[in-house]
């Protein structure tokens, strides 16, 4: 491996039995095992083992209507497993989605310190905002809040979270045992956050935890969450179906931090990638054939009218698509429906065919083909402005990630854009982002690095 | 151990250091690791070992004003503790304080399903209604809410709860990869709980776990706790100071489970004890000395004027109490109020006598002798009708757990009251509780048994 050769980042997003909407029909998968620890476990050590940068499990607050045919999203609780996969990994980050809209500030702030704490600086955030009515359903709401609102919420919600990880300073723990002083009471700090959405007077009763704040990621990639992830984010997952898209999405965030004062470099942009990997590409296609003959319409119907927000089950399965509603009036995820509306567009798809073309990844984009030529998509688009790494989406596991590991990174390797051993011990020393400067400590305002 | 003999229930309850609020100034205690997976997983091992039910681990949602001259609380948020410790212990039960008051029933629900997945049925929930204004502080609210208020919303808490926790039949999943049917849509339920303090729709998005529910805990011993541990609860945690006051509550609170349609030994009673234990009588003692000459008054004053809600700092300190409040008036912890009040009336104690009556346990029963004068304590109250079994306390850790794992432990299993071997996989099997039927499949009402 070079030395001075820029590395990607990479990221795996482990969704239960795989990103491909009939992964649980294909008889390699584990569908049995979604709330087994010992299941996540193995995956787990795998992608350790591979040096990927981090893990990362999505969220959702509700069970969707398609329990009957899939149910990709019902399972563990996130955290709760990232709890338990800390203390059976070493080195991985742990990254966990966590919606600002239905949660309370102090729980999250000390949740994500005390995994931080557990896993020795290997916690992260994926900070969403949530984006459906069952959601709100779930808590106390017959509507979601309208999107503009909910990312105000976020952005007070994330100044009293980062409030409260710096609210002990990293000196605060003392332990004189014999003058009897636990902790310098001046450096422990209450936050007295008196907002719009939340009062929260702190201190958090955790101590800033090995990387101070959690590795911050985000995922939507509307006009507003660009703007957030240019605020916040150290990373974001993206989903571009091309290389221009993802140039142009790369040039246009990056070019927003700016203004927050903030280097490009502090912010991480990894699109995601659902690959399916054969010793030939036509061993490639015909795996990606034999998982698209086993998806079930009525369930890609339903997923398909719920990105869209149109009932689609009263068209035809092989005409095109309906008139659909302008993004304005989109109170979800916008960037989503944009993408799936143009990629339809673009290529002239029917709804079947629509359906096909985001069943390996629910708009993200698909690739089927040899490790090699993965790879040179993967170094492609990290060459030419198009990402800083990717986030590695497996169809189907456990084979999808271990095709990825043992196949796809050993390439990424040769070809020095990938690490062979871990160099640092946190998420944030994977990512090479700076570790946060804890805002009561009285010093100049630039960021000090290492832990 | 005969096989027929009644079985004592030991949990152990964990805190930081040791439940002796100067315990983290002693030498052998690790102050130093409070926020350290390692050490906990070191005590949790040990208590496995030592063929403890389960261990526990309290909550508040604030840091003190103790904070520079110790932190009980301050360090790892127990349920991220908890799901790390599920990873590396196989049979102890572990439980958790959750409050009701300042949390949403489908988070908690759904973290405690999670949890009892990821250890195969071993999660064990204690229910709060949390006691301070400085926890509503950090939850946009200026005071605690009323005590009876807060016991009405933990009542719908906990139908909430268990209304999710029933919302997959255990047969749900069926995974036909033939059919393509995942799961039974018919056996899916939504609860659509519409009531005063909570609307929820349902289903949880986990399938039901191997317990059905976690083990439902409370540690309330006023009135209203006392009505809801008997409705709802199958353990408590109690602070008793005498055998003849332990057994009156014990009688009550038993009594009060027919009115509910339950069994006498479907709750399960287990007074808090933190035991110092020396090779002789005397060793103990001066053990316990050694501690009392660690406390720092103006810790116990903060500790005994919050317990007390009035402020001791302006009285003398080898002087008696001053009037206090009545009970009615107290909007916390009401029983234990009660029992402070009490012990300090019974035995004439200054407030610096009271502190140190206290700082082991705080007004939980202590105890400082041989392992055989202890395990006579234990056998008494357990056969006389004081208790099913005990909520230990170890006093200082690593040590006081030790010194109960190898000491008293095999003493009580000399005499027959504790088990050699766990005969049960999951927490329910421990404590010798059923397994609660689904209420949404259509059965007799009674209780089926085993898992």
């Amino acid at each position: 491996m070079s030395k001075h050769k820029r590395q990607m980042n990479l990221n795996v997003f482990l969704m239960n039995v795989g990103h491909h909407e009939a992964a649980w029909r294909h008889p390699g998968t584990e569908p049995q095992h979604i709330t087994d620890l010992g299941y996540f476990t193995r995956l787990a050590r795998l992608a350790e083992q591979a040096k990927f940068d981090s893990l990362f499990l999505a969220d959702i607050l509700a069970v969707g209507k398609n329990v009957k045919h899939g149910a990709a999203l019902a399972g563990l609780e996130p955290f709760t497993l990232l709890s338990a996969l800390a203390a059976v990994t070493e080195r991985i980050g742990l990254i966990g989605t966590v919606s600002t809209t239905y949660n309370e500030p102090f729980h999250v702030a000390r949740k994500f310190a005390s995994l931080d704490h557990i896993s020795k600086g290997r916690a992260g955030w994926n900070i969403v905002t949530s984006g459906s009515d069952i959601e709100a359903n779930n808590f106390n709401q017959d509507a979601h809040p309208e999107h503009s609102k909910r990312y105000d919420r976020a952005a007070e919600f994330l100044d009293v979270t980062t409030g409260l990880w710096d609210s002990w300073e990293d000196d605060a723990i003392v332990i004189d045992r014999e003058s009897g002083t636990f902790s310098e009471g001046a450096k422990v700090h209450e936050i007295n956050h008196d907002g719009h959405f939340f009062q929260v007077r702190g201190p958090l009763n955790v101590p800033r935890s090995p990387q101070g704040y959690p590795v911050l990621v985000q995922a939507g990639s509307s006009e507003d969450g660009k703007e957030f992830a240019a605020r916040y984010a150290e990373a974001i997952f993206t989903a571009q179906q091309t290389l221009g898209e993802a140039q142009r999405f790369y040039a246009d965030v990056k070019g927003r931090l700016g203004k927050y004062g903030r280097h490009p470099d502090e912010l991480k942009i990894l699109p995601g990638i659902s690959a399916i990997i054969g010793k030939t590409e036509a061993e490639a296609k015909e795996k990606e054939q034999e998982l698209h003959e086993l998806i079930i319409p009525e369930y890609g119907l339903n997923q398909l009218s719920n990105m869209l927000k149109v009932d689609l089950f009263t068209y035809p399965l092989d005409g095109p698509l309906p008139e659909l509603p302008n993004v304005e009036e989109i109170n979800g995820n916008k960037s989503r429906f944009q993408l799936v509306a143009d990629l339809a567009r673009r290529d002239n798809l029917t709804i079947r065919q629509l359906i096909q073309r985001l069943a390996g990844g629910r708009g993200h984009r698909t690739f089927a083909g040899t490790a090699v030529q993965i790879a040179d998509e993967l170094e492609e688009w990290f060459t030419q402005g198009g990402s800083d790494g990717f986030n590695v989406m497996p169809p189907y596991l456990p084979e999808g990630l271990e095709a990825f590991a043992e196949e796809v990174i050993p390439e990424l390797q040769r070809r020095g854009l990938f690490r062979t051993q871990y160099t640092g011990s946190t998420l944030r020393e994977h990512y090479g982002l700076n570790r946060p400067v804890n805002k009561f400590v009285n010093v100049p305002l630039s960021r000090v690095s290492g832990v």
